[in-house]
């Protein structure tokens, strides 16, 4: 069977890793990862490259979009303002750490390169339900992209955004990697910190309540 | 009357400083400029600024996206490629010209941004049938990108793409600008030169045509 090629969206993080054992299975894999100043740039940017070596991807493309910096409006990206401690995930207003619009930059480069190097799927491990409540992790967005792809590309290309998380819960992404064999222990996921991650912020809480509502330990090394 | 808030994507080329001075008379304007790595990068942003101090405006981002070039594709972006002499515009293939997917990139910045200054109003100078063919400056391809806005931003958000010129030929493009004063001398439009445009590009065909066609001198100087 001839594999299909796709861009998969590799932030570093547990479920974009997951995304990457659910590609591999089926496609050629090209990885993108995008820097774009948020404070664990780096050690966000070293899971890419170890997940990479893993699935032995030779393909990658790391962009650089620090204007989003520069623009600024979100907690992740600007040192000045605060990164909310978790509190509840459902029916709260938008956190601080939304970065307004991210997905369409990140989506906007993976398309540009799936046309070029001829790829037809982009994966991106957004989660819907189980998340923080970013407009962008929505499937209405992300069929909306797929529409402005059909527009705004050439009349012979075709992409498709995939969103094979996107109604999934956390426990079933820490279950569904475990099966897939997902490299946990080269993820990271905390918005705040890079050696020791701060099992306090929103992304910390998410990942800490997926591994233990699935009753697995989480590899990460955690602040006492 | 309270003035609008609006952002202008101003290239430097004839359409976006024809744009601005549409902007003008009903919003207060901050303008961005996106340097991805074409051949006229330097001559192109020094448009923009002469564009932007000529209409007074303070506020402006200069975003780079060299990451474009890297992914290659277009003629513009690559010097590999070589640059078609214009010959038709209408009917053929999308030239070598096209950046894939190019516009997403370019109102990604200007919706975020527009999200945190708190603009309601993006104007691009797009124009479909006078044009080179891009599929990402088609109608229905900022008909979906306002659909995208919609899905992808907080839900108190309001933010409209307008494209004054998407209907418009280059004739009336040049005699609209000339009625609003729109400053023409300090436009680039050509794809290879800085210093005197080639007059050969579709770039540099598109605008001569439209200034011959409204019977105008063009202030751009040629190679002989």
């Amino acid at each position: 069977m001839n594999k299909g090629f796709a861009i998969i969206l590799v932030s570093g993080g547990m479920d974009s890793c997951v995304t990457a054992a659910i590609a591999n299975r089926e496609y050629a894999m090209a990885l993108l990862h995008v820097n774009y100043g948020q404070r664990t740039e780096a050690r966000e940017l070293k899971a890419f490259t170890t997940i990479a070596d893993y699935y032995k991807v030779k393909r990658r493309l790391v962009a650089d979009i620090s204007y989003l910096k520069e623009i600024g409006g979100s907690s992740l990206i600007d040192q000045k303002m605060k990164i909310e401690h978790s509190s509840s995930f459902r029916g709260r207003k938008i956190p601080s750490t939304y970065v307004p619009f991210r997905n369409t930059h990140f989506l906007a480069i993976a398309t540009s390169w799936a046309e070029v190097i001829g790829a037809d799927t982009i994966f991106i491990g957004a989660v819907e339900q189980d998340s923080s409540g970013y407009p962008d992790c929505r499937l209405s967005y992300f069929r909306a992209f797929n529409k402005l792809i059909g527009q705004g590309t050439k009349p012979e290309t075709r992409i498709t955004v995939k969103t094979p998380l996107i109604s999934m819960s956390k426990r079933d992404i820490v279950i569904k990697g475990l099966k897939l064999e997902a490299p946990f222990h080269l993820t990271w996921s905390c918005y705040k910190e890079s050696k020791r991650a701060c099992g306090r912020c929103d992304s910390c809480i998410l990942r800490l309540k997926g591994f233990s509502e699935a009753g697995i330990k989480d590899p990460t090394p955690y602040k006492k």
